[in-house]
């Protein structure tokens, strides 16, 4: 089991696959499979598209449109970024899975593993990791 | 291979933790992690904040505004709240992967499980559990 | 470990669980779970309902309002359907684990995994499955 923090500077994606690589390392991961949990509520875990750096701004805004801050949220008392920042986690998860073969995730050519910190504010994001396999 | 049924009292948001403790508990699960798996297409699961009650009203409500009942659905012959339920299951999920640290889930302060009630009327919703570790 | 590659014909529903199943016979699966991967960010996975095939054309039309290929994205290159393919997979998901009770799927009477297809072109969709268990 091991832990790793993403240190956000506000609404964004982070890429988290390079760690996630180094930490199968780490362990003399070979195949199996990685379970990455992140342990909060308004930042969420995503695979998606590592070139284009436009399609993670797009991201972003299509998700401001599903939770807009103007929506008369009744959660409002930790700022009006706060309730927006649970759907969007709601709508896009905490919880991945993915297949490691000798040793690396097996992601697609164009995938790559993100944090979406989905608050203004810089936060420090907890993951755990577990590995599962030879 | 355990069984876990939630006897849901209409739409709204269900917490599950507890009793997937108690679970693990029973199996002596000590570190591992847990799959939740709802065998439903009307009903999901989520991790989401326990503390203000607030927050749950909101996703609720954000759920209805990305899938309305009166959106024209041509799946209508189960009634006007199963075609909404039904997209808002495949944005929320029904697959949950818990790492197990020490015998219990390894939960951040501000998270719980839930099953999350998209119909109007009672409905009992069985889960699967598989542990898989120490 | 295994791969599978659904060979999609434009938007829309493509059950492949009979394909996981076959898969688990070859591997002489029993009990356990299975891993689900898919390779690319603009299709995705999800269980959903296997009877009323008006099911999925509400769907594909909830999916088409949350992401319109009209809202003005930034990352157009790949043509209008491309961006709203990329946050379709993300409010979707590429990663689903099933329980695997006597050798088969576990799911639930009405559910069936699907692979989402997002892009208007046919496209070679590559998943990578991995089983752990006896």
């Amino acid at each position: 089991m091991g832990r790793l923090v993403a240190r956000t500077q506000g609404r964004g994606f982070y890429p988290v696959g390079h760690w996630l690589d180094d930490w199968l390392a780490e362990q003399g991961a070979r195949d199996g499979e990685l379970t990455v949990f992140l342990r909060h509520t308004s930042a969420s875990l995503t695979v998606q598209e590592n070139a284009d750096p436009d399609v993670q701004d797009d991201l972003l805004d299509a998700l401001d449109r599903l939770a807009p801050e103007d929506a008369g949220w009744r959660h409002s008392m930790e700022g009006p970024d706060d309730m927006p920042a649970h759907v969007k986690t709601v709508l896009t998860g905490v919880s991945l899975q993915i297949p490691v073969v000798a040793g690396r995730l097996d992601l697609g050519t164009w995938q790559d593993v993100y944090v979406i910190e989905h608050r203004t504010e810089p936060h420090q994001r907890s993951m755990t990791l577990r590995y599962l396999g030879t």
